[in-house]
């Protein structure tokens, strides 16, 4: 009893004292109050509060990578932080933007946008596009944080944005096509980005043809625009496009590595159905959904560039095509069959496989490469379509296929001989292994691994550097196109939803979900953030942000001055905090004014705005940028010039006055 | 020994139970491994971890508020959730947006954004404007939930969203003012939503008066826009403005409970500088910030209402104004003095302080109501401005004064005392408590009580419902201009900063961050979640989004049709997963087509997109909703429309063709 009572006490104080070390230690890393405490308080869930740690970027730290997301109908390319899902930054395109000023200028920047209307072609300016497929450009099929093309889907365009600054340089409209899916990628070492068609367009000089002369006169268009190694601009005239069956063009991807040299376009509507004007009647999806198999383009880039230069091109509204009958004849084309209506063909980073996912079909099917080359030299073919265009026999160039679920529309790669496949139908992610050539042997080939629910109806995906050489297996982006309930209810439209799933382990979680309520991030590519090395801080001052080269209407401090000259009151200004020089100009009614603006900053994040009521006038001028803005003094009157940009303590008194004199 | 070596085991037992258990308690609720393993493995400091649990808001859960904020010159209004501060929403309000189709229409909902741009007073058509000071309607003092006005800072207009479907159905062209900066509120119950100018401008027939007699035919206005109770439109017949010296009015605020009835303006540059073009060529910002006082201004906006019905008024370009010296005679305008470039006038929940904060005076000045009051009353004056609105003395109003830092801007309140002043110089947000009236004992009144650094360059700042009567204390977000080092450099334009502070406790923390890189958020306010109670999922099939009502131009399935009337080519279409009826529109160049879609779905979420490729058109239909596009068919081709919005499985079906013959 005694050694008993005099033992209690002993161990109570053994218990404490352990107890308190045990609990010091894991609380002593994680400050004032253990941090279950805290996710009990805010009814977390452990998963949940797994997923808040391994998601959340500190203030003031960086996240690891970077989402690059087309907007959709937005126009626009985001920037969203990896795994903090946080929105970093908006970069318009095809839409004039009036925080950046982008579209609403009058001085070279302003042609970018317009650049992007051909007069001689279009019906209207073009002030939207539908941004769909970004394409980071890459050296030795790594990304190389120098540009980011994108494609306009409603209008065959493509934009090119530069990683110096993120602003759009360049629109191309891109001759012979209508529109564009996701038919653009970069080579791997961005000699050529490749933009194709979706839907065929009639290859007439008026772009006329009847629906009935669908199959004769209708074309598609894959396209490969050189690139200028030092600017990232797209040169159409060292350009070339390929002439392809009036098939729908969907999905593509650069061959890289074992099969360096290709691209692959997968295809839907092989029935060239034209809907309820064509002679069964039926609707697109149901006439477009007949067959069986679809056809998996199968280009020889590298033979074409050849061809292209040979002289037997024809040049059609300023780029040189090479015609179907060419293309079949030298070997640039073939075909191999795909299971029904395909959305998206993947090369493995390896690029040994290339995966095809038939939304119509349960299966991914997973083509070889090696096959692929020997069906082609040994003319291994089951036939050729309508056109000639030779078609490799399915079970000569399919190394394996996979049940992964319903609906399967994009696969990407972890770089560990994984796969992982959107499903849109089951609103869910499959994973399963590639085969031997990606480090998996024979038994454990072609499995399914692992499925985990999204929410919901998943279309793209993006892994880490997963469209590349360098896929490091990290985290996956689930891109869902609808929200549904996951987020209160803010009016009828609803946003799309960002899932993040953590694949270190060997189950896939979702560890954080962001919505994305801006516009459509219809395609992704995630990049490492450390490849971003050439971004600048702030322009030299007096540069024209579109050459990075001086402006001519550049003026510096102490030689600003208002000239008239050609009918046009030129005002050459500066703006430094917190004050415009000149701050009043006078015009009289009916001038034309010019105003030259330029930020004479040299401290980073130093951005002012101009604005001029009334005009509809207002420019961003990041530090050293100069900016042109022009308008008629229609209307007489006292306006307030001013920053826009929240600059100092005195940012209010930053302002002048445009007086307009009857 | 014996016993020692017995008591060791069942010691070593008892303890390894005990630890067990606490350990199991610790990590118990926290699933598979410690949160501190995870944070360690994440670098994540202890601070850090407990920020990431307490700001993270877990995948399918909701926000607890919204972050209700302008988008400065983006033209936009910005949702943000709070605390994850993730990006909900985007509400185009001043300019066009692609994504939800807004200002690139045909229809009655194109009149919005139109309707703002008055062609017998602006010179062009505004396709832009900086929106800056949202204010959320107001019932008893306390967010209703229903509407929010929002002001454009460069055009003096107001736009009105209503909060059932998160879009603009209103821009009001405010007359007699030019530019207008944060003089917006709503009184408590939304009688009035008041918008001020800033500069001056001149009161002439033309606008235009020479800077030289800016002192004699600038002038200001207060405005009283008349809200309809059922619409929560704005209705300029029934609104009123108070004509005001041409100082330049800034942020203003409504009294609320025992300051219920009145109306707080601060104002600046009453030595009404005009810059180098005045007598003593200083610029603005120089001229501008000689004065030791500026001018509170205290309207009695009841009286003012009496006034404006009385007769007396003139009516200038469509309502009625009340002329400075009548304001005057009828008692309507009384200044205070306030020290020198004031930035905010705040009203603290209770109504009984109004907070001023000087950015060139280290203090923030409390006014109290009751003595303000007591000084009209009074007459205890110490003297009238160069027009005649009296002087109150400032000692007989001011309640006290607090030191709290450099560069005092924006206040906001918790409901519990305490008020919290952004400093732009510090970077810093100072908390102090206020007086007996809020609760606070007189030996704890007016002190400084707290300070946290914030980066950088804070702006305004808004607490959780701070705002109103029900301020909550709980959050605060800073409103940081400048982001500088905060995120990995994406160019030369660098977003703003959010920061979001637990207000939970004695010491204010910093717990999340993010960027807003798609605008200048540059006021905001904070309101809980469920105050929204009528927000819409979906409207009724064929209905107006403008009226809430049917449309003219709806169809339903099985009426679809195509009508040649007026010249125009008038096609009814429908628009349901995944077909638009008819699927084929023939037209000869030249023709003028109107196509109106009824997007016929019910399901909420089940938005599609309309798109004529070549022809700049697009639409966004939400479910149930009915949109006009409209073009001349200029050009001839084939030109494949189609859905925008990934609908279903079959999205990409779903499309037809515009065809333009020769």
């Amino acid at each position: 009893m005694l050694r008993t009572r005099k033992a209690v006490p002993v161990i109570a104080v053994i218990v404490l004292l352990v107890v308190g070390t045990v609990l010091g230690r894991v609380t002593a890393g994680l400050g004032g109050g253990a941090l279950g405490d805290i996710a009990a308080e805010r009814k977390l869930t452990p998963d949940e509060a797994s997923g808040a740690l391994k998601s959340f970027v500190a203030p003031g730290k960086y996240d690891e990578y970077m989402l690059v997301a087309s907007g959709g109908h937005s126009g626009q390319i985001h920037i969203v932080g990896i795994p903090s899902l946080r929105l970093l930054k908006t970069v318009p395109v095809f839409t004039p933007e009036s925080w950046s000023g982008y579209g609403q200028k009058a001085d070279s920047s302003e042609s970018v946008l317009r650049g992007g209307s051909d007069p001689a072609k279009e019906a209207e300016e073009l002030t939207w596009g539908d941004s769909h497929h970004p394409a980071l450009s890459e050296t030795n099929g790594a990304y190389d944080g120098r540009w980011v093309y994108i494609n306009d889907r409603a209008n065959g365009r493509l934009g090119m944005v530069d990683l110096r600054d993120f602003k759009t340089k360049q629109i191309l409209d891109i001759p012979n096509i209508g529109t564009s899916h996701g038919g653009v990628f970069a080579t791997p070492n961005t000699e050529y980005v490749h933009i194709s068609s979706m839907t065929p367009r009639p290859q007439t000089p008026d772009g006329y043809a009847p629906l009935e002369q669908y199959a004769e006169k209708y074309r598609g268009m894959s396209t490969f625009v050189a690139i200028d190694p030092a600017t990232g601009r797209g040169d159409m005239a060292k350009s070339f496009q390929i002439e392809l069956p009036p098939y729908t063009q969907d999905l593509a991807d650069a061959g890289k590595k074992a099969s360096d040299g290709f691209a692959f376009i997968n295809s839907y509507n092989s029935e060239m159905s034209i809907g309820t004007a064509g002679p069964d009647g039926k609707p697109i999806e149901v006439g477009a959904s007949k067959n069986d198999f679809d056809f998996l383009h199968i280009i020889d880039w590298k033979k074409a560039a050849t061809v292209a230069s040979g002289g037997k091109t024809e040049v059609r509204n300023g780029v040189r095509v090479i015609p179907l009958q060419l293309a079949i004849d030298e070997g640039v084309l073939h075909f191999a069959p795909e299971p029904r209506s395909p959305h998206g063909v993947d090369v493995s980073p390896d690029g040994n496989y290339m995966v095809v996912g038939g939304k119509l079909d349960p299966h991914t099917t997973i083509y070889d490469i090696d096959l692929v080359k020997k069906a082609i030299a040994d003319k291994n073919f089951s036939g050729r379509d309508r056109y000639g265009v030779p078609i490799l026999k399915f079970e000569a160039v399919v190394a394996g296929q996979v049940e992964v679920g319903a609906g399967p529309l994009h696969t990407q790669f972890d770089g560990k001989g994984n796969a992982f496949t959107s499903l849109f139908l089951e609103s869910a992610v499959a994973k399963f292994s590639l085969g031997p050539k990606a480090g998996i042997s024979a038994d454990k080939a072609f499995k399914l691994l692992d499925k985990v629910d999204v929410h919901y109806n998943i279309g793209h995906l993006a892994t880490s550097e997963g469209d590349t050489v360098a896929a490091d297996g990290k985290y996956l982006v689930a891109l869902n196109k609808w929200s549904i309930d996951r987020y209160p209810t803010l009016g009828t439209l609803k946003p799309q939803n960002l899932q993040l799933i953590d694949l270190s382990g060997a189950k896939m979680r979702i560890i954080n979900e962001a919505p994305a309520g801006f516009g459509e991030p219809h395609y992704a590519q995630i990049v490492r953030l450390d490849r971003l090395g050439k971004s600048l801080q702030a322009y030299p001052p007096g540069t024209d942000p579109l050459t990075f080269k001086p402006s001519a209407d550049a003026t510096t401090l102490g030689k600003e001055r208002v000239e008239r000259s050609g009918g046009i009151v030129h005002v050459y200004m500066t703006a430094m905090r917190s004050h415009f020089t000149p701050d009043v100009i006078r015009v009289k009614k009916g001038e034309r004014v010019r105003i030259h603006v330029t930020n004479v900053e040299t401290t980073p994040d130093a951005t002012h705005g101009f604005a001029v009521p009334s005009y509809n006038v207002q420019a961003s001028l990041d530090p050293g940028e100069v900016v042109t803005v022009e308008f008629d003094a229609k209307k007489t009157g006292a306006f307030a010039i001013y920053c826009t940009e929240f600059c100092s303590a005195l940012h209010l008194e930053m302002q002048g006055w445009l007086l307009v004199e009857p």
